[in-house]
């Protein structure tokens, strides 16, 4: 089995943090070891840790890193402290709403418990930013479970199911998002096909999806970006699958560019198309999808993959990271409490 | 400017092609010397001269390479070797229409003169033929300047156009097909800006149209493939041209995977779609695109682009050239004789 995307080892004071590097796979199974909220920021910037979800985790952990200098500060500094820390981590990947929620959620933490009386030290507020930061894990993976056991009954024996980017365990602590209907499923016993698109600029698909599925055994095919619209003419895919990075009040995704694409093609084929995650991606700030920050990231990705020269040199490219799928385009969201229709992702986030 | 995609050097007896070698573009501009059939068919399986209307040209010189060493066969036995090194010609690459209408179009030639009395000696059955290829490449200049002509009027100013593949100079031996509106508008004062799809699985967009179109001073953007329908919600794209590989009598378009993604995405954002192709590429054999066989190529050309390794060991990978786009999605066939509705082309083949 692949190692673990992101793990803690040790106490609050003197932990660190060890990641899988996505960068490195398929060809090699390496884990680093991040003892520094610049390492951490650094890491997410390169997509050495991705995916929405872990991300949130990494930000949480990154926290806890960024604050571990700074327990000889008075509480009201270290809350100020915390603050900055969270607003430079969050800066590291604009779009996946995770991050920002997993931040929030362990400065939260630390606010409230500096209401009490009398003041804790700094190192307490460490202590509790660190329990908050692995509680958000532990959510991660039952979250995983969860979508994994809703989506799992759209999975039918013999489908034939597209899936984009990494939606997968390596993009969360758990079973992944979008592809945890299909874990869940295979794990089942259900027979199925599932084409994966490569996933261009950054291949995802191909280095990271194409991987976990072949590990656990599920008959897998890559295709190229391109090939998919036209299996779909032909009749060849019955179910597009995928996960989010953001989901906005009326439904609308943000999801790896092409995804777009994909429900484009799939509506003009009447195929259905859902996506699979957890509550955390439902961002009640964004009314709509125009709201969301699109990461435009560097077109070497476009005109230097890897470092191989595929363009003439001086050449313009243009390299936005995500796009944005209307809810109108979206069958169903699978999350951790159900199916949704993308129009009750909002009303469904308040209960 | 980049040396012409193919020429033909010396009499018929032992004369020689030269071509650029487009597979190791944009990196090294590098021509090699073709003096045998089976290097002309290792030239165009492996992509070394590809384009439609080009490899046509390639595919008849490549015949008269063929035929050189049989001057000394008696007239009967001529022809029966001309067929079979045609259809061994033919097999490189099936889906392109142009290849077989060329190599047709020298082997009718030929049968026409051995129906003369007295019955000419091969060596001057080798000369019409050459001949014959020649006429076919200077057709297919006139034919690219008069696509150039037909379609310009459609690119206004200010137009941002998205293209896919490389359906320009280098796809044939004068200033392209579905680039050649594009060549003409610009030489003509016109400014407008070209998105460019990357074409995966051989990044034809990338290599070979981003430079064609650098080379000529025209605004070029480089994207992945999969950024061309957010473009297009974004209202960032105004018209889409591309060129064929193969249009049916019904309208149905074959071109390179990815076009018909390409067209359901323009459709849905009602943007214009059209194609632009000589009559060369209409085949009349072909009802609709069902009848168009699509060539599949290499999974290693998904797997491990140019040797890359993107992809776990052992992953499969299903990669189809072409696709076919029916015939609803096009607005147009820009032809050497003027903008055709798709339906129109097949009486217009026929006059």
């Amino acid at each position: 089995m692949l190692p673990p995307t992101i793990i803690w080892t040790g106490d609050a004071a003197r932990g660190h943090v060890e990641i899988l590097d996505q960068t490195l796979l398929p060809a090699r199974i390496e884990t680093i070891t991040l003892r520094h909220a610049a390492a951490m920021i650094n890491a997410i910037r390169t997509l050495k840790i991705r995916g929405a979800p872990a991300i949130g985790v990494a930000g949480a952990y990154g926290l806890v890193l960024a604050m571990q200098p700074h327990v000889a500060l008075s509480c009201a500094a270290f809350i100020a402290r915390l603050e900055d820390e969270a607003s430079g981590l969050a800066g590291a990947r604009p779009t996946a709403v995770n991050l920002k929620y997993a931040l929030d959620r362990v400065c939260r933490c630390v606010r409230r418990e500096v209401k009490k009386t009398p003041l804790p030290p700094a190192s307490v507020l460490l202590s509790l930013a660190l329990d908050e930061a692995h509680a958000i894990h532990h959510e991660d993976k039952r979250l995983c479970d969860a979508i994994g056991e809703a989506g799992a009954p759209l999975i039918k024996q013999g489908l034939r199911v597209l899936t984009h980017c990494n939606a997968g365990a390596l993009a969360t602590t758990g079973i992944g998002t979008g592809l945890a209907p299909l874990f869940t499923a295979h794990r089942r016993g259900v027979m199925f096909k599932v084409w994966v698109d490569e996933t261009r600029p950054l291949w995802q698909g191909a280095r990271l999806t194409a991987l976990e599925l072949q590990h656990a055994g599920i008959d897998t095919t890559l295709i190229c970006d391109n090939a998919a619209a036209w299996l779909m003419q032909r009749g060849d895919i019955d179910l597009v699958m995928v996960g989010a990075d953001r989901i906005a009040c009326n439904g609308d995704v943000a999801n790896k560019i092409g995804t777009y694409a994909l429900a484009v093609a799939a509506a003009t084929h009447t195929i259905p198309f859902y996506v699979a995650a957890p509550f955390t991606t439902f961002d009640a700030a964004c009314p709509d999808g125009s709201a969301i920050p699109v990461e435009e990231r560097s077109p070497d990705e476009v005109v230097r993959p890897m470092g191989l020269e595929i363009a003439p040199p001086g050449i313009k490219a243009y390299n936005p990271a995500f796009d944005v799928t209307p809810a109108a385009y979206i069958r169903g969201i699978v999350t951790e409490r159900g199916i949704l229709a993308p129009g009750d992702v909002a009303r469904a986030a308040k209960d």
